[in-house]
């Protein structure tokens, strides 16, 4: 992005107004850091979404939580509406497929911003739905996909039950072939088996993606497969026959999804329902197997979610974004205390504590929102290289097993970053920060099961540190080079501080690298050796694998994550070409990022004798300091240009005009029968008795 | 509590059931075990208004979140119902300060975790309101105190202003006094100063203390004072003229709170509405001092708070609790995964993951349960002693300005362990967790503005540190005996983990009292230094203290509350008479809360060089998961022992049957609507053009 090429017109300006104090004293233009954020044709399809939405009524925010039922409804609306509005011209479809699909994420994340209930449910419904079409059904099944895509039908995807959530191995409706009448026999052995926290289900989906282990006339188990099951008749929503289906009720968030359950009984669907890319069932009720290994094929269905995660990565980079701008923009306009008690107030930014409480999130916005970019065009080139290329296919395994890897502790880091960010910009409001009217319960209670969903942190997370440790301790795989650095173990492990510190100062991008690499090979040297001594000792290895989780492959899954992150922004920000001017800020940010997650493992640093000189964890701390001070005048103009516009962030007290208290003042006198007396005035007026 | 004199007959059995499988193996009896942290007295008196509440339809819990206007009639309604039930007996009010409190303490907590809105309302509107009334007002005031007792009239305390909160001296409603009709005109000069966020104000109260700046004719400002100043007309609830007041709105949680705003326009009240304590005005202008030092009388007033930050510490406990109760229980009754791929799944209470995240915060609930006690009991014996002597003023004053630091540091530490207890519960229970059934989301959205209210906890944190500060920097005075410790300063940081290892052993309460001891006296002396070092350099001191938070005394508050907490907890297990059965029990949560504290002090151990040999931090990580591991079979008993009703706890996933699939069940078979076609189903059919 060099001077000369920049078309920043298409970004609206923002208003002036109070915030102007601190804006005008950042040194460089809000509008091209944007542009270094998010490329230009993203942003541009972002803005026309919002635009989109904006003028639509059907997507106003209603001021006062509505009943869950009239959230449900609206959502459901608002899904059919998609097909109506012009979301993506026709020729999308013709782009390739990465092409394509950065469009529709790009879509998806400008919705998610506004609509979070509506993104997840057209995720789940037309994304995760058509993903796994694809890759479990075959020709026959492809009548589905369009009508999908096109929302003609409403669908689910029902993998989880009542009693099994993560060990997906353990699922227990079957799907009974009856030779006689060609069909499958779907049966839910008992509540525990029931189909349950299904996203569309509940209300309005008409059929479900439904896993069950299917079972030949012969008795013969022949595993977990995906069949289409009808539920609800399209024309009337009434279930049919043998369909037990409902609504799980109210949740903390995201209530405009209809989460359903479901139990069969004796329910009978089309032979042709079984998605039968792995295997079939013959007519007369013979299994054939397509693949030689079908395990491996359905680890590629399941594979397909790794989109799903990818989404939930953007949508949670988004929501970090929404929280630390409006934590900065009110430090900016709260004012508190000041040097004398009679004199002016002080700017809540201005104190130290402040900034070291929300800057870390601020710089953890900007520094994951470059990595969840890069990993995604990792991801989506990967997975064109192999629609396109037969061959490779041993390089293109691994390729796939890393990015896995990537993606398992990258959803972690940047879930749990955004759900911290939220709380602490929620105490940093103060008591503002309350008001749902400021957003920030909205965006707590909505983004809270995204540690949970597709796949659980703490699970999912373990499935990278396995990743990790096989390269450590057999060969190095690792063709993205995420693990490259396990090759240089014993000259890293050989190093300790006063080495690193020696060859690079302290402010370089490269000290940080150089310091988690170490980081990374202590932790894998120490979870390692403590499963092989287990195992050694007698230990079962699952007793050995969950003893090495805490304070060992837990932070070290963490550590991966933060790493790629920190490597993939290095690598951007020193790329050829990049506009001076941004530099200097794109490089403080990387430094209280990387300064703040450095002192997290500071425990482990220690425990591995990275430094007992002392200087290194009073540097970092010192220099974490230091660098929020230096970021001080510019949090404000790096909020503008990580910030949702303020329909979409649709907080009161961070609204980008800076009119703090004429913004709450609008509220309140505002808000829905604020000023009236209550209907209710008779129920509690003070008893008559009473002569006050 | 010798084993011959406890009687817990009175405490409820609890169902039989899977949860019996842990239950059993516990070697203690649970009841007894809650006799250990609560009294016999208060058991009693929170087992009677829980049977109270939950005979009473008022009270019941609704299935789905109510709109907020109904929330806030629902809460009126059981606030005017309050003082028709037998919540206390009439002899109550015979009792001592200490009794009499106390007993209404436990009132208190029962009700708030049943509804924690009307608990805050009761707070408000009798207790705050109350006290702020005797400590500032004289007789002539004293119809309203027993009128606000009585329930008689609604009533709000208004200080907080929209733009200024933590800071109340910047407070700028206005008073001025007129002689010509002896009434004092109350005007809010902007919306900033609208007082604001008042609770009960925004519907309800009738009549609100409000601070305002007093102006005699003369146009002298004689600084902040307290009016009672009518609000509303309590037969129609119609505001009176010249004030205009309404409600700020839907909040993140405790809705049923109608917080106000109000501005005044040359709004008249009588004079005798000054509460002229410490400074009068006389018919004809004149203004009378009636201390020499009213900002002390002021301060003494403000400090009456203290009643309700131990009263949000109280809560704040009981929600830490009822969050590891439910993460305790699931984690028993919930098995995913096992030593083999078709082998039985294992309970996940049996990870070491799961214990390490969960277990903590259990024990935490106990170590904080026995140190609320016994602060409150300091507390209320001060007040006491203040009331019946008038002797020994300058002894008062030092346990007073002591007991403000241990509560300042205190309240902060209670409200965010009880946070990050609820929000990993949350987790910890997966997707089951987001119900709102599961009351997870309930627990975090009502307990969160506690970290805000009476006191943001990083500006109240500050009066603790402050308070250390001085006892460091001059002569200790402590009579309380919690900076004792610092008079053994030299000697203190002359030790080290080698040092203090050698005198007792590691799983002792010693250990970690000295270790305690060193951390505090390194931290004193490092903030100090820092903040020494700023002022010699020419800094000015509001800079000099900003600037030693972060890393100094930000940490410094909440290791002293730490400290506070299990130096308390020691007290109370090495007292003569102990059951010895308990106290097995009572030492491992002791090291299981201790090693977790000190785990997350180990950068500033590190930092200290309190151990350069590693041991410190490699056995302190080691015996934290070697406790949590014998805690495993013990940890049901023990939540059971803090556990409340399950009415109480409202928890679909955390009831004591330990039914949890059929609990489950029920509630998604009966929650309202859960198997209709939704009403809407004509507005999202599908178009007619769909064939499927």
């Amino acid at each position: 992005m060099s001077t000369e090429t920049v078309d920043t017109s298409f970004i609206p300006d923002l208003p002036k107004g109070p915030l102007c104090e601190y804006r005008d004293r950042a040194k460089f233009d809000w509008k091209r850091l944007r542009l270094f954020f998010e490329e230009e044709k993203v942003l541009r399809i972002k803005y026309k979404i919002w635009k989109i939405l904006e003028s639509d009524p059907l997507f106003a925010k209603p001021k006062q939580t509505l009943p869950t039922d009239q959230q449900k409804r609206i959502a459901a609306m608002q899904m059919n509406r998609m097909a109506h509005l012009d979301i993506a011209p026709s020729d999308v479809y013709n782009l390739s497929f990465q092409e394509k699909t950065r469009y529709l994420m790009s879509v998806n994340e400008a919705i998610h911003s506004v609509c979070p209930s509506l993104s997840v449910k057209i995720a789940l419904g037309v994304g995760l739905f058509n993903n796994a079409l694809l890759a479990m059904g075959t020709e026959r099944h492809m009548k589905y996909y369009k009508a999908a895509w096109n929302r003609e039908i409403v669908t689910a995807l029902a993998i989880t039950e009542v009693a099994h959530g993560s060990n997906t191995k353990c699922i227990r409706t079957t799907a009974t072939y009856d030779p006689k009448t060609q069909e499958f026999i779907i049966n839910t052995p008992d509540f525990e088996a029931a189909k349950c926290w299904v996203g569309n289900l509940g209300k309005t989906a008409t059929i479900a993606l439904t896993f069950a282990i299917l079972y030949t006339s012969d008795g013969v188990n022949h595993g977990l497969h995906g069949f289409l099951v009808p539920i609800r008749d399209p024309q009337t929503l009434k279930p049919y026959p043998g369909v037990l289906v409902g609504d799980i009720g109210e949740k903390i968030g995201l209530n405009g999804i209809d989460n359903g359950f479901v139990m069969f009984t004796n329910y009978r669907i089309p032979r042709e329902n079984l998605l039968n890319r792995t295997g079939d069932v013959t007519p007369d009720g013979s299994y054939v197997s397509v693949f030689t290994e079908p395990s491996k094929i359905l680890g590629a269905a399941l594979e397909s979610f790794s989109a799903g995660r990818l989404g939930i990565m953007q949508e949670s980079v988004n929501t970090l974004s929404s929280a630390a701008v409006i934590a900065v923009r009110y430090a900016a306009l709260r004012k508190q205390f000041g040097y004398e008690m009679d004199g002016p107030e002080v700017s809540i930014i201005e104190y130290p504590l402040q900034q070291w409480r929300v800057f870390p999130y601020l710089a953890a916005a900007c520094v994951l929102k470059i990595s969840v970019y890069e990993l995604t065009n990792t991801y989506l080139a990967t997975v064109e290289k192999s629609q396109a290329d037969s061959n490779g296919f041993e390089m293109l395994t691994q390729i796939v097993s890393e990015i896995h890897a990537v993606i398992s502790s990258s959803k972690p880091l940047m879930t749990w970053t955004a759900r911290d960010a939220i709380q602490e910009a929620r105490e940093a409001c103060g008591g503002h920060g309350y008001l749902k009217a400021s957003n920030l319960g909205e965006l707590r209670n909505n983004h809270d099961p995204s540690c949970t969903y597709e796949g659980d942190n703490n699970v999912l997370g373990q499935q990278a540190s396995n990743w990790l440790l096989r390269q450590w301790e057999g060969t190095v795989e690792s063709p993205v080079g995420t693990a490259k650095f396990i090759q240089r173990r014993d000259r890293i492990l050989a190093l300790n501080y006063s080495d690193i510190i020696a060859r690079f100062p302290l402010d370089s991008m490269d000290f940080v690298i150089h310091s988690y690499e170490w980081l990374l090979c202590f932790l894998l040297k120490k979870t390692s050796s403590a499963m092989k001594h287990a195992i050694s000792q007698g230990h079962h290895k699952f007793d050995a694998r969950n003893n090495a989780q805490v304070y060992g492959a837990r932070d070290l899954s963490r550590a991966y994550a933060e790493y790629y992150a920190l490597y993939n922004y290095q690598k951007r920000v020193e790329a050829p070409n990049l506009d001076p001017k941004l530099k200097d800020i794109l490089n403080l940010l990387f430094l209280v990022y990387a300064y703040w997650c450095l002192d997290k493992h500071m425990t482990t640093f220690y425990e591995g004798g990275f430094d007992l000189s002392l200087k290194f964890v009073k540097e970092v701390r010192a220099r974490l300091l230091q660098k929020c001070r230096e970021l001080k005048d510019s949090a404000v103009s790096v909020a503008d240009a990580i910030a949702p516009p303020d329909f979409a962030l649709n907080s009161v007290i961070g609204r980008s005009d800076g009119l703090l208290y004429q913004n709450l003042q609008m509220e309140f006198m505002t808000n829905p029968g604020a000023l009236e007396r209550p209907s209710w005035w008779k129920d509690v007026i003070t008893p008559p008795k009473s002569k006050l």
